[in-house]
């Protein structure tokens, strides 16, 4: 999925280019394309850096948390846990980033809607447990594109899902395409 | 393995610096090298010591039980079936000392906080099935460290949590650093 | 968080002991208790010192690999995959942390022991799956004590089990302590 | 199948007895029947017995074990990790015992007939990673009858195998039927 949509991405931003002014030379093309392409997909240093500002954060906060950042296809890129995390936040943040990516949502809005009567209830029992119903798990965009998910846990679920939120936020406003 | 290491390092150096001041007896090192040792770590000989004090109140309350004592990283250390104690019940009781460690609490107060609505909802879905919301899962703490957790199961999920009440307070009251 | 506190408890109980002794200067006591309390367990900046380092190795000798880093209990504290890393190897470098803990041994010693006809043949059989036997799975000393272990994956097992062997050296001889 | 076989065993001993001599009391009759279920099952007591023999045998070896009996129907009853013993000794300690039960013979034995080219190659991929097939499971019987297992972990194969052995006598000559 990642791939086609990468694919995809660039080839317009090609089109695009050359549409508007068909001026540039081959060199300047191939820097617009790494570029582009650079802030499609996770890497390790881009997850680095997001681990790094959610855990600046979190240490302001007073918490001590585990801290996942997937790719866009849900697989686990760095994986931190803070001094004094617990045991059990492993394996929760780390799959809150494959639930968002399992379903393309945040974590919190996936536990509104799988609680007993809502439209989703009974998916937390899918996925060989890897499906996580409280917040905490955000998608990473950038200009549109899914590019990855950040999961955390440590704290209560209410900061847990502030903190995911901030890390969302840093990481589509500063961190890709540096 | 780990902690009797640590500790026993630890305590090395404690004699060393000792020596060097030159002020204590021999007798008197070791009695403070055992107390350190001793009171910082669950060890065999105390996680047999509340299993008997247990089983001794669940035979006064009529019921037949199965209890675990685990170390403070969660890993077993002893667990005891009574006669006659449910098949199904060895691994609630083991599992309620790792879900204790894995998130620091007692599993009565994570069972209230993880039913629907409440903020922990679907953390019973996480870590491969090892976490248990309901009571009968205690930590045991010396001094305010925690050193290790107790798990019962064999009754009402109210006489359980009762049961792990009272081996958590005879533990940290009466067996810990005897 | 069990060995923050253990050694915390520990380290009140040299600097109350020195207190007694009037001996030393507030700076000394606080020395002493830092070099004590940093060497004896393992905390998330020493973890990314050592994957830092082993990443560069792996770069040098054109590796893509997971880096896993455990407490002495097992459980996991960093995990990183350099771009391009196979997907698969998440598991295994991180297993090869838990297996190096839970026999006390490196992988590599393990595979040896655990090939049909050896002592231990059936041994990659247990503890659910996340038992490793090939190279990569290192125990990380510091002064004899155990404090974590390294799991390495993404090359063959012998340039894995160079690069875990590289990452032990490193982290015994330059990280540690530092 | 271990109730058929207890209950088969007192018939068998009753009418044993009435065509001996035809002359017991009731009472005495009682009396023998009693004692003989009670040497046909295992009690947490018989199982906390053993262990204790196991321990004391596997210090006097030097070794640090865990130690589980379980039932005739291979649900455990007992463990207990010394001071020290492997992490990853509790799943296979616990697991030689279901091994035993699940195919009747120790696990010695079905580590030989599991090689490669042997005929029950590929037993250890079954039952849910529960196989164990080096030495250190043993059956436990009383005149004939199967009436639990025994698994020690924590040596070398050689030296669980050794244990166990041990543990089996012990238990056959010395602690059933007490």
């Amino acid at each position: 999925m990642m791939d086609d949509r990468q694919v995809e991405q660039i080839v317009r931003e090609v089109i695009r280019q050359r549409s508007a002014d068909g001026k540039e030379t081959p060199a300047q093309k191939k820097a617009a394309r790494e570029e582009t392409a650079h802030c499609t997909r996770m890497t390790l240093e881009l997850a680095l850096k997001l681990i790094e500002k959610v855990q600046e954060r979190a240490a302001q906060w007073n918490m001590r948390v585990v801290t996942a950042v997937s790719d866009a296809a849900g697989h686990p890129v760095a994986v931190q846990c803070m001094d004094g995390a617990y045991i059990g936040s492993f394996d929760v943040a780390l799959n809150k980033t494959y639930t968002s990516i399992a379903f393309q949502m945040s974590t919190e809005k996936l536990g509104r809607l799988s609680t007993p009567g809502e439209s989703l209830y009974g998916i937390q029992f899918t996925n060989q447990g890897r499906i996580v119903i409280f917040g905490g798990g955000e998608l990473l965009e950038q200009n549109g594109e899914i590019i990855g998910a950040l999961g955390v846990s440590g704290g209560t679920a209410r900061q847990d899902t502030e903190l995911a939120a901030y890390g969302k936020t840093v990481f589509e406003e500063v961190i890709a395409c540096l």
